[in-house]
């Protein structure tokens, strides 16, 4: 069986932090959480946020958009948020469900309140390892679990499977600072199992039940699994069949329990030192 | 022998086009070039800039900056240049000297005269496909040459050499955005040759003379060697021992004649498309 990287002692850590720093500002530190209508996962996401938010002491502000906002009112929304003092951190829960107005907000958000990386400037920094904007939470939780269970990631191959700006990029440009070869698999790469048995680390973000069979893997690598999807009967799971990687890998993050509970430590986190300066 | 995959034909093309293009607007269309101090390669470069720009009816105007000069009057040069309507394109030589300057216009420079892509603006554009913004000449220059040759690149392996914000890092997001699966190697890569053996499609941009040996290769492969460097002869060389690789590969770029003279030309068709918006 391989070691299990949990999630939990990762993110207690990094709420423990966030707690301590928070103490100093007591009720100042304030994320913006803005969604359109009530999506089931967004709703389900939040309600995590709150929960861990509660935790840390920072407090969250929900904004829910009427689904007919136009891309100016969103517009003004957001440039609401950015003048807003009170405010330290803004998240959008994406997709918006209208592509227009979720490219306006984009556009419109301050890079230095932008907490989970969508803006282009923020982009532009994870691509030029700029200091001082923050990269997607999802793509540095990966790189968190790694370093918190001490993979050695310089001169390793590591195998990121999936091309996604929120994702599969950003976590390999992450990787790549940290000096690994990195390889950039999707949906065209050919001999992808192939390719996948070589690495030494794999990340998954392809979001698609269980993909990524026990055949893909060898024994010695350490697997971050990013997806979370539903399988045919409802049930939660990665992009990776846990029980079968499990038996052949050194080291694999849970789904749930692995990447997602990290993420949302690392979005207080970032609204933390974003109030900070 | 390998198939010599000379820049010449592909900036000829290139240059043709622009030439018909610019005679709808005879003598409009401006670069400003920016450079400091005298330096023989910056001198080099500028005179073949110079010379293709008069093949395509594009002007050319020098600008050389005092090397005592502050990040403050660089930058009021450069706002001067954004806001000049007869100057389409702006292209600034570095290393500039002086890194304090350089962030500062790099800062400045308006993304749309941005002809040779090092706002982070054009650098966020490369990484996630917006369109509308200038990629860096030389990355493009690479993805030219195969396209001009017909090289396919959906499903293959490419091994990029060197993680640079200027080549290394922008053709790998070029290659991927044509769908081959991309592998970004440097200085830290362990079993870098078998990593290059492997490849499809090999580019080259680590700026060592004749350090890619004719052993990292085998039958079949692409080579594009981005190189510009000097041997211990004075002599110009790329990456790539050319006369090794050869007699093995598929295809190569040649140093000179290669990238470089396509790079020329891609900087001129980009100061031709920002003029024409």
């Amino acid at each position: 069986m391989a070691q299990h990287l949990k999630g939990a002692s990762v993110s207690a850590e990094i709420i423990e932090n966030i707690r301590r720093e928070q103490s100093k500002y007591p009720g100042q530190v304030r994320l913006a959480v803005v969604r359109m209508g009530e999506k089931e996962e967004d709703l389900s996401y939040e309600k995590s946020i709150v929960k861990k938010a509660k935790e840390a002491g920072i407090i969250i502000q929900v904004h829910v958009l009427p689904e007919e906002i136009t891309p100016k009112d969103a517009s003004r929304l957001i440039e609401g948020l950015n003048a807003d003092p009170q405010i330290h951190g803004v998240l959008v829960f994406r997709p918006l469900g209208n592509p227009l107005v979720e490219k306006q907000i984009v556009n419109t958000l301050a890079p230095h309140k932008d907490v989970d990386g969508i803006t282009p400037l923020s982009m532009a920094g994870v691509y030029s390892d700029e200091e001082g904007l923050f990269p997607p939470c999802t793509a540095e939780a990966c790189m968190r679990i790694l370093s918190h269970y001490l993979v050695t990631l310089s001169g390793k191959k590591a195998v990121v499977l999936g091309r996604s700006q929120v994702i599969g990029k950003p976590v390999a440009m992450m990787l790549l600072k940290e000096n690994a070869t990195v390889t950039l698999c999707h949906s065209r790469t050919q001999n992808l199992m192939e390719t996948v048995r070589e690495a030494d680390i794999v990340v998954t973000a392809i979001g698609k039940p269980r993909a990524v069979t026990g055949q893909f893997f060898r024994a010695g690598q350490v697997v971050i699994d990013v997806g979370i999807n539903f399988d045919e009967n409802g049930k939660l799971c990665g992009d990776v069949d846990f029980e079968e990687a499990d038996k052949v890998v050194a080291a694999i993050t849970p789904v749930p329990g692995g990447v997602g509970v990290v993420t949302t430590a690392l979005l207080l986190e970032h609204t933390m030192k974003a109030a900070k300066r």
